[in-house]
């Protein structure tokens, strides 16, 4: 993607230090790194915006897991950052790439109108309803009345011109879900930021990745909490005292 | 750092869709996550210069390892992250808290007057040379006559107001080294980097998760490539084809 | 699975230093911590051959990033070991769990008889086919002829008295897969492997797991290996000048 | 180390399948892979005997994190294991390569007789606490009249003739050390370990490598009583009802 000289540094064809330091915003060029291309500025502002958005999630999982490895290897940072990481699988970031194949799978064309919008939408919950699927996206166990970042990400690609066919879908296909439901429905901010990613023009196999760094700068954020007041230690007397353990034998 | 209800979700007590996502862009979240507040406007352009600076170095070692992890494991887009950013360690990335300590360790107050920053560069290159130590941050394999991100940063520092005492400390030592030495010596990227952070108030334990954050960046727009258009099994053919086995039996 | 008192250590209900230190080797002290039991000597000698098995195959993807990562951060060797084990997914390991998966799923029960295992075996292999699905743990790129591997695994198994029903199983499949196929089509490691540990009683949801310590030690050998002579920066040149970039832009 | 042909399958010189499969325990196979020679018996008793003896340690930092891992992405175990191992840095494990470094530093000739050793190891502790260093290996918080692991491998290692000049001088730095303390100051198992693996030739740059294998297999046995008795969710519970934040805005 990029090559040096003894007088230069290009990054997918951008001068790294005229073209790039100082003007782009650190969003905007992973936006360059993944695409290949510099984001308009209603991009930007989206990218950003779902950036911001999937940073931080409190004590989960993943920050804890990056914060019992620093306790262990605190002179490996790269190291607690990746274990941060790496808990990013199927359960908490997998709706990314289901949402971004669900939306892509429906035709490599844009729809006409909105009647070939709620067409497709039908479609695909008929689909996932008869194999017994869940749809990605969809749901939230506590935002039930639905989840304030779907809503302002929303709003952000409307005010940008950003929204294109699959937040178009994304939208029709919680509509199509929900009509038909006897619990609410809304839909969740993985499902939004995976269309938002979709009419943005990222790979589905790289959606996961995007979300990957932006953890990994919360991540950071608990190691440097982690390091001036340590929970790790007792996290692990925490754990010994609370699980009673029934040996197999 | 953050904490989620029903209606809300806040981050460092911000509340995230209203105050944080559209208004401000990823590199000032980051800044927030690790230093629990938002960076002012010149410190934003820095933090994000610095963290568009080392995105991305090319085929790097880090690049390759993300790279042939993918070529194995494709489906678990966060596990060749994580081994991408685990090579961010004391060869390429020590120098960030080498520099950190080397700029801290030399009075906890800020100097009064120039002389003083002077004094406290011979001390600390006396120090170094007579413990034949390397300096961290000093020095170039290959932009010899100065690395063009080293020079974008002092112009956006001094554009923005944000040189503070670890960017004179640093800016004084290397003159104190190039003064006394044969070879050109000049202040490289890794070592500017750090004294950027410094002043931006970046504690020295995260100054190395800072650049494994861009680091990440980087990785995924490798992983999206090596997804398009792969090398991993080439790499391999490659090196078995290079590397001539001398088995120790 | 173990706990500490001032005067001992248990694991698995065994006193660690009387009972399994000196006692029992480290391929059974691994069958202990995953299945809770100590294995019978048979059992042993399968399980520590499976272990030896995969343990290296030269300088794979996996080896070739746990060397890379290595060159950056030699000060972590565990960052180096990880980087080597996070390839080992669904393209190159995924064997293990499809085979576990596809013989586990032919029937709770042991089948009574040989009529009834080629039964099954046909059952599997038409389902296969119909799905237009790759039967896993059939086909070798390189041993045509036969993976000496499997060879030697189905000796012992025979030898110790360790066939189960799922050894049984998967040779009938093979059987099936070969009489009807053009090409040669013979069991190999991988297959093998799946279904002697599903024989010894590891669950499916580790089978993976296992071979990952096994590729573990093959991991440290290499690193060994690379302290002592270094081709880290020779992969990077390597990869430099034989990749063409085409930068998108 | 290893290279396949159709045929045959060679790993530092050995065939495989005939060889090495059936024939050598795992742990021996390690050995192998690690020194490039297969140990005689008492040198595999040794090697096994501490692989076994560092495997689990209970529900350590490392097992919470491979568990917390899992918990997001069961569809990885890799990444779990990788999880798991990333924490055997300098807190817990640095201690093999510091004991190592410390013994080794004291001559490259063995000692000629014990007069010899009680000198080095009095200039040894002499050194350390001059420096104000603590001396690796000894001390432990919880076994203060010894560890059952540092007497079983002692035991070990006499009946089977491999006591080397490193265990020696391990155990004169112990006493000596101990003499003049007005605190109990056992040699704890990690310094024993890392004496032992010393004498069985282990190079120093991979001593963590062999410990951090060690773990794998217990992390494995962690994932396996994971993923039949999950308590992933319950420690994330756990931890945000025990962790009052103080956010700092």
């Amino acid at each position: 993607m990029g090559f040096t000289t003894e007088d230069e540094i290009r990054v997918q064809g951008y001068r790294l230090a005229d073209e790039l330091m100082g003007t782009v915003d650190f969003g905007s060029m992973f936006y360059l790194l993944v695409t290949g291309r510099l984001p308009g500025h209603g991009e930007a502002v989206l990218f950003n915006a779902v950036l911001v958005a999937l940073a931080d999630h409190g004590l989960t999982p993943s920050a804890l897991a990056a914060r019992l490895t620093y306790t262990g290897a605190p002179e490996a940072v790269q190291g607690a950052v990746a274990a941060g990481v790496l808990g990013a699988g199927s359960v908490f970031l997998g709706v990314f790439e289901d949402t971004g194949r669900m939306l892509r799978a429906s035709g490599e064309e844009a729809p006409h109108d909105e009647a070939e919008v709620r067409r497709r939408a039908k479609r695909i919950v008929d689909e996932y309803r008869a194999a017994g699927k869940r749809l990605p996206g969809i749901g939230h166990p506590i935002h039930k009345s639905g989840d304030p970042r779907t809503a302002r990400l929303l709003e952000l690609a409307r005010e940008h011109g950003t929204v294109g066919p699959h937040i178009q879908l994304m939208l029709a296909v919680q509509q199509e879900a929900a009509a038909s439901a006897s619990v609410p429905l809304p839909l969740n901010a993985g499902g939004m930021c995976g269309a938002v990613l979709c009419d943005l023009g990222i790979d589905t196999s790289v959606l996961r990745g995007v979300a990957v760094v932006s953890r990994a700068a919360g991540v950071v954020g608990h190691l440097a909490e982690e390091a001036r007041a340590p929970i790790g230690r007792s996290l692990w007397t925490l754990a010994e005292d609370a699980v009673e353990y029934r040996p197999l034998r």
